[in-house]
């Protein structure tokens, strides 16, 4: 049934930071327990733009030609031997990170911190950036015919706001304050609302992305060239402050502004990751009103939760793919990404177009 | 049954911040759900330390004359119209914060942090330098004949500990890292133990204060003026880290020591009250290892399983109390407490004798 | 303010079991820490019937006259002295039990396994089938202007439904069966939704009731009399079982079917309570796929979150109501509640109409 | 370093129920990620009895020959080419349960519940009762010099007791009651303890094995002969019952007194598998009592935290063990294990000596 397979893909490939180049290479032959993805729709995230602009993040360097992209989903073009769950044509959404299941991380459930995993795109896995690729089967959800390959590959994304209400147990009457709206903020007011939360109260700078986040569910935005955040939080809760704050941006000013929101015995999630390493935080201030501190990396376990209430239709995160490009562009998906001032949120490529 | 109680009694009374007198006052009349007791042991923490020499702690100023003490034993020396569970002549340690029991905070079971409380020692409720003090019936906790009064009264600072491990979770097999050998350090080791943690390292500058820790329970003691903490620490775990740390002594160092202590998905505790506000921390070290952190403010629901523990002989925290003093030498003890460097660790009032 | 207040007013009076009178009583005097409410919707619940027909409920036996009556909703009538929070015309609902607030399980945040807890209709506590009645202010929570009196009367079985979604950690993705769809059972399908389950799956024998379901958010409907529930929710999970099934109509088989309709790890939910006391439980089985079972008893901390999600809008829950009494008519509401086989879900009195 | 390594080895084979033959059989080849052990030492369960007497457990039915025998350590005899956490000679704890890592209960840190777990001794997976054996490195946990190879293999059954404890979260203070004292009991006893159980009351009819639950940390010790279990649990308690009780012995009628044991809000686990499939429990006390109720299957995440505890040296374990045998006694081990009333407790067997 594979018979129609190519046995050439093209890949953008990225030899040194800042610059992509498409490169022909062979189609990836699949593993006794892995499916060959050939690939729909990948978004670019923030670390893609970190490594394409200042080749690392943290730890993390790149040392030599990398693929990007790990914000994916596609169908299923070819079945390993012992695959049984999924057949040629499937769609479905990949979860990027392959992890090794059998150390003390993985066993407790917690496997995103697994320190053997095979995470997509972060060096020197290579990513999605190509026509096909080869995954270990557990690492792919089936998704409905209704859903786009778009919302699929927005799974990535919205499981990391998953991640974030699962951590500190966001339900209904919960209320929610959401730092940055960028792509990944915009997600998490999603994931917040999947959840139940009632009031989600949200910053920015830009009025286009407080605007986006009232569709994915902002019952309150507050733009903080305008207005005073802790102020206005504090006015929206009768002066209680919120049940939980989450800084999505890495923007140490948010972040202390999110912890400041809190009600006593409040929750300060921190998603994104600021450029510098210490930030001053009030410490008495965590100590006195008994506040939780949770960080966030990656996800685990959101997939098909995920997936499920993308399907629902609730939320239409359809609207937050402003740009799309084909693969041989993927370069300029990354500038408009680096550049997403003006009305662009999420840039979306299609390896297979 | 009340016959022999007196009309008066003494009270040791701050008229002001560094001054400490002895008065008469009348005993007081016990109200319906209420129990007069006879005080037997006061210990003097770190916040009637901070009062006397400061007169304010945050947001709590001494603006009138107070009577400190709240780590507290004694006797039913009288019992309310409406109380059955007690007789007069019943031994208890005391808890020492008066909640209100109808806001949500109390309502949720984190009644620590109703804002109604009312806290012995704490601007403007009275204290427990007295011979004689009503409370609560609910606030009081029958102890074993073989529970001296002394370690009835360590309950208080025993609870913050307790607290901070049922906020982190300990249970057996978790290393923790305490930083700070304090009376609140000594008997947060002590509650690392009571829930099975097997390997406790703990941290300080004085070694007296770190062969009392060995006492309750410490595995492996680091003298920071010594040793590397942090280095020591991973060389103890093979590389991984502790479990969860905690930092009892407000030292802005040692809790970015215990943050840095942390394996991957640990929890740091904060129960020290740095004396600045902004204490910079790692924050994308906080999310990469997606680290918890718990703010403790007093704590809430530990008595009787505190009661329970020190009655079970297990640890002899009677080795902690180092000084001792009539109620009549109030100031003194305070005085000794503030300048505990040489060998004193717990100060120790007995008002009745 | 209080002036226009009247002297007296009507009380629908349960001499004994299987009969009501109206009777003229005193409209009560508030006191300092109560509010005074003129009661303008009480729904009848499974207890209103059990107590007019046997006169009992486990250990609670109706001795002596009493008022039934607590799913109530009311305006601010008048305020005692030591009130602030409201105001002579708020609307509010009531939450129905008022608890000690000192005991362990109060302390613990479990207030509803409170000893003491005076429980509306519950002997010998009169309920709210009245035209005024008293209650401590923390009881009583405000609701929005567009939330109708008989919405905020439903928050009390809607609180059921929360209370054991809380209790097995429904997120959303998670699969839930209810089993029974009377009006806890209905209101419990509201609950699972604004929790985020994504699938909700209901039996029961009467096409009225699943129809009835289905605008509250079940996504699939069983009719026991022409499926097996078992087979089907196999069929509908792709065989692997539900994450959890609650059982609210007290009928044995049903909870059986719950108990194997479960995944390995699912949670049984017990709502319902049956008329005989032992059920045979496959032992084996919740063992063999360590099954969590909890029990439901009332419910704590729900007030608030279920008047928000009701405000919400989400769920059209007026469309239970299905018979409206004035309080005159209390008995004939009770028998119309007994007998509701033919289309009647939710039977609601208006005692101020 | 593998030379010495004998080509052949004697397994203790069950051809069919009721007998055992020795057989001579090649020393397995180690896989990449594997270790060979030298099994030194094996705890006879209920398990490996009841395959030998009844040739089933539930759905696990003995079809072929196969090898018993999962409670087992061993010193490493040789490593796969991946290894490079042990070395030949390594002392070793063995968690006999190799699950697949990738299924949803793994990746949600219950890998208990693994549907493809290779469970040692379940067929049709060979077990211990041979020389040599090979297993998945990461099933392999190091022991410390001073804990004895019986210790570690008692590391199976007291995992069970760990798991217990952790489902139900004892800490300090909590008052435990345990039902059957067999093996798995005794074990629970300690596990208990280990996570600061203050008070465990156990039950039993014979009053050898109460004698050994006090050595295992007991504090009240009920002969069932002798005393009705329910009456005196509610004695010690102060009329209030337990905080949470297991039935560890598989007995309908102890499975009834746990649940009648508890106090409101109490959690009743369920640890042992009764041989009847339907028990009559009484459904409203659950739901009035608010009841939870916790299978037990097996355990995860259990062995180090067992090892340290075990390794601590407060409970003497060792004294546990009554019967010794070795390899080419296997089946008189089994048959002692049957008839284990006179003074017999735990049976173990010996291959290497």
């Amino acid at each position: 049934m594979n018979e129609q397979l190519p046995k050439t893909m093209k890949a953008a490939v990225m030899p040194k930071p800042g610059t992509i180049v498409m490169e022909e290479r062979p189609v990836p032959q699949v593993g006794e327990n892995e499916v060959l993805i050939k690939v729909m729709a990948v978004g670019i995230c923030g670390s893609d733009v970190h490594y394409y602009e200042n080749g690392r993040i943290g730890r993390f360097v790149v040392e030599k030609p990398i693929i990007l992209g790990h914000e994916c989903a596609g169908m299923i073009a070819a079945v390993g031997a012992a695959v049984s769950r999924f057949n040629v044509g499937d769609r479905v959404a990949i979860e990027p990170g392959v992890t090794c299941g059998r150390c003390s991380a993985c066993k407790e459930g917690r496997y995103n911190l697994c320190p053997d995993v095979q995470f997509l795109a972060t060096p020197p896995v290579d990513g999605a950036f190509v026509q096909y690729m080869t995954i270990r089967e557990d690492m792919v959800f089936p998704i409905p015919d209704h859903l786009t390959y778009e919302e699929a590959a927005l799974n990535e994304p919205f499981s990391v706001g998953i991640h974030a209400a699962k951590r500190c147990r966001v339900q209904p009457g919960t209320t929610v304050a959401i730092m940055g709206m960028g792509p990944v903020g915009l997600m998490a007011v999603a994931a917040a609302k999947s959840f139940g939360a009632s009031r989600i109260i949200v910053t920015d700078l830009e009025q286009v992305r407080l605007e986006a986040a009232r569709r994915m569910g902002a019952t309150h935005v507050i733009n903080v060239r305008e207005e005073d955040a802790i102020e206005r939080i504090q006015q929206l809760t009768g002066g209680v402050g919120v049940d939980t704050a989450w800084e999505t941006a890495g923007n140490p000013k948010a972040l202390q502004t999110a912890l400041h929101s809190l009600r006593r015995g409040g929750k300060l999630v921190i998603v994104g990751l600021p450029a510098q390493d210490e930030i001053p935080l009030n410490v008495p201030f965590i100590a006195d009103n008994e506040v939780d501190i949770y960080g966030v990396f990656r996800y685990a376990n959101t997939y098909p939760m995920g997936i499920e209430f993308l399907a629902s239709g609730t939320i239409d995160t359809m609207s937050l793919i402003t740009d799309r490009y084909p693969l041989a562009q993927t370069q300029e998906a990354l500038e408009r990404a680096i550049h997403n001032k003006s009305g662009s949120l999420k840039v979306m490529v299609y390896p297979n177009e």
